[in-house]
This record gives C-alpha cells, structure tokens and sequence, in this order.
C-alpha cells in the first residue's frame, strides 16, 4: 500500500483502467464504485480525490481511454494510410482479427458507453458526441485530400465518414448482440465497396 | 385500483410500456423496478405476479415491445414497398421525420438495449441478437426478391442487409449523442445511394 500511497499517478491510471474495462464490458450504470475502488486497490478517500463523483470518473473515462481507443483503432490509421480508402480497411481489418484472436466481441467503447450515458447525463453524452465527431473529422480530412488529388469520384465529405463511422459503429453492435465477428467482416467488405465506387 | 385489479392484462401492458420507455430513454441498469411499480400503479405483488425479476421483464420488453417497434418501423416498411431501397428509403425517412418532430433522439431501441444488455446477460443479448436477425432477414429476403425480377445488379444479399442495420443503427447512436437528427438524413442519403448503385 505504501508503493500505491506515492504513486498518485498510477493510482488515477489503475481507476481509469478499471472503470474503462466495466464500463464497457458491463455498463456504467450496472458498475458499482466499490467494484472499482477494490480493482484498482483504492482507499475510499484517495479515490475521492480523484474522482469526487462517479460522473467525474465517466467523464475522464470518457476523454481519456475511450478517446485513446478512438485515436489508436481510427485515427491513427486513417491519417497515416496513403488513402481513405486503405485506413478504413485496415482499421477493420484489425479490428476483425483482434474480435477473433480474442474469441470475444466487446463492442466498440464508443458506442457502447455514448449510447448508455445518453440518456442518463448531458455533459458525458455530449464528451461521447465530441469524439464521433473527431473520429468523423479525421475521415472527412483524409477523403477531402483524397478528392483533391483526384483519387475519388466527386462525393460529400462530410456525410461519407458519418457514413463509414455508423457502418462500423452498427456493425460492431450486431458482432456484440450476436457475438458473431463475421458480421463485422461483411460490414468492411461493403464499406470498401462503397469507397471503391466512389462512395 | 379495483378497475387494475380485475384487468390483469391491462396491467401487464402498463408495465411493459413504462420498462420499454424507461430502459430505453435511461437505461436497463439504471432503472429501478420501484420506479416501474409506481408508474404502472402496480402492488409490489401484483408486478411480481407477472414479472417475478427484472430479467423477466427486460426479456418480455424485448420480445415483446422493441420486437414491435422494429416491426413497425422497419420490416413492415420494407415487406410493403415495391423494391428493398424504397422500404429502406421510406424507413429512414419516417424515423427521421419523427426525430424532427419530436425535438429529440431517443435512439434506436433494439441498438440501445442490445449494447446495454450485452454485457449483463447472455439470455437477454440472444434475445436482442435474435431480432437484428430478424430485421436482417427482412430485408434480406426484400433483396432477393429485387434480383431475381433483375431490379439489383448481382449482390450478396445477407451481407448487404447487414449494412443497412449497420449504417442505420450506427446513425442513430452518432444523432444521439449529438442530439441532432441531420446525422441520420445524411447516413440515409448515402445509403440510398449505395443501393441505386447496386449495392
């Protein structure tokens, strides 16, 4: 308890992990805080510190992980791909082969958690609805530079990536339900299709 | 109460219409059975009577009422139109009047329970895996139906359904959290279009 008590750091990283896995995995409202304090080896008061309210824990799960997981899953590869097109398959792709080494369908954390706290909290619905539109930006981004080097049929930007990002987002919930990854196969087979033809 | 009493059915429906609303709007966790018994205007064993835990009544809930609402709002739609992409058109266009009308996304019901449940109960995300199937199929079958008159350029219909539950269900989770229904017009418009291309 002493290395925990001098490492205040690590100790707001351990809380955040935790909540990020039940949070997802299980919902924010099915996760008991006592879960979670005993999880991450907490002191009632130290948690506090950290987190003075469950919202505020939801909140920093929210801008935290769930948006690392965005960036590392969707961001990440759709800015360094040579076209939209390409990050958006490989983003699937690893996301597939992930669902399938693990033999476990998780869902997205994104859509998972944004579509709970809807209709509990205003302010965590609307950090959720800042990372779909993030996520949607980093797309538009990559397709706009694909239509000005003349790699793409004419097509709305913007309305595209919401496009792509409801695909995978509505795939991944039918995997969950289903617990079934080939649904999500079909999903990146077709979005790649629409992005062959031009969207 | 001597009226509720003698009207067993009357109260199972009340019931029913308050878990439907209150686990979609806020959630399946989030909703405390005493706030449906006092909504209904049910004794305690009177709603034990019908629904003896709340696991009983999530799965009559989905079964029951969000079965009817993705009957009503898609698979009827899509069965009556002359081709799979009117339905479908027609579909996104009434949910996405409704959202205008009303002033607020409440979100898809199957999507949201389904997510909710999936990481709480095996039996209840069967049962929501059980009616995407079932909307799946639908539209499927509508698809088939399309290509053997020669109206669609050759597809795979069970993947193509799966995109469309996919593009859909990932609209509504975006026009949710951002509490704006122009998301689910443009994922709309893109489906449309991915359909008169031939899918």
């Amino acid at each position: 308890m002493t290395g925990r008590r001098n490492d205040p750091q690590g100790l707001r990283r351990r809380i955040l992990d935790a909540a990020f896995d039940r949070f997802v995995a299980r919902g924010y409202a099915a996760t008991p805080l006592q879960d979670l304090r005993a999880e991450s080896g907490a002191t009632g008061g130290a948690f506090a510190h950290h987190f003075p309210t469950k919202k505020a824990l939801a909140l920093a799960v929210i801008e935290d992980r769930v948006a690392e997981a965005v960036a590392r899953a969707w961001i990440e590869p759709v800015e360094r791909a040579p076209t939209a097109r390409e990050g958006v398959a490989l983003a699937f792709e690893r996301i597939a082969a992930g669902l399938e080494a693990q033999g476990e369908v998780r869902g997205c954390p994104l859509n998972t958690l944004a579509l709970e706290v809807a209709g509990q909290d205003a302010e965590l619905s609307a950090a959720a609805a800042a990372l779909f539109a993030r996520w949607r930006g980093a797309i538009a981004t990559k397709l706009r530079a694909d239509l000005a080097a003349g790699r793409l049929r004419p097509l709305d930007a913007e309305a595209a990536a919401a496009f792509v990002v409801a695909a995978y987002s509505g795939a991944m919930a039918q995997a969950r339900a289903a617990q079934d990854p080939s649904l999500l196969r079909l999903c990146a087979a077709e979005t790649d299709r629409w992005l062959a033809a031009g969207g």
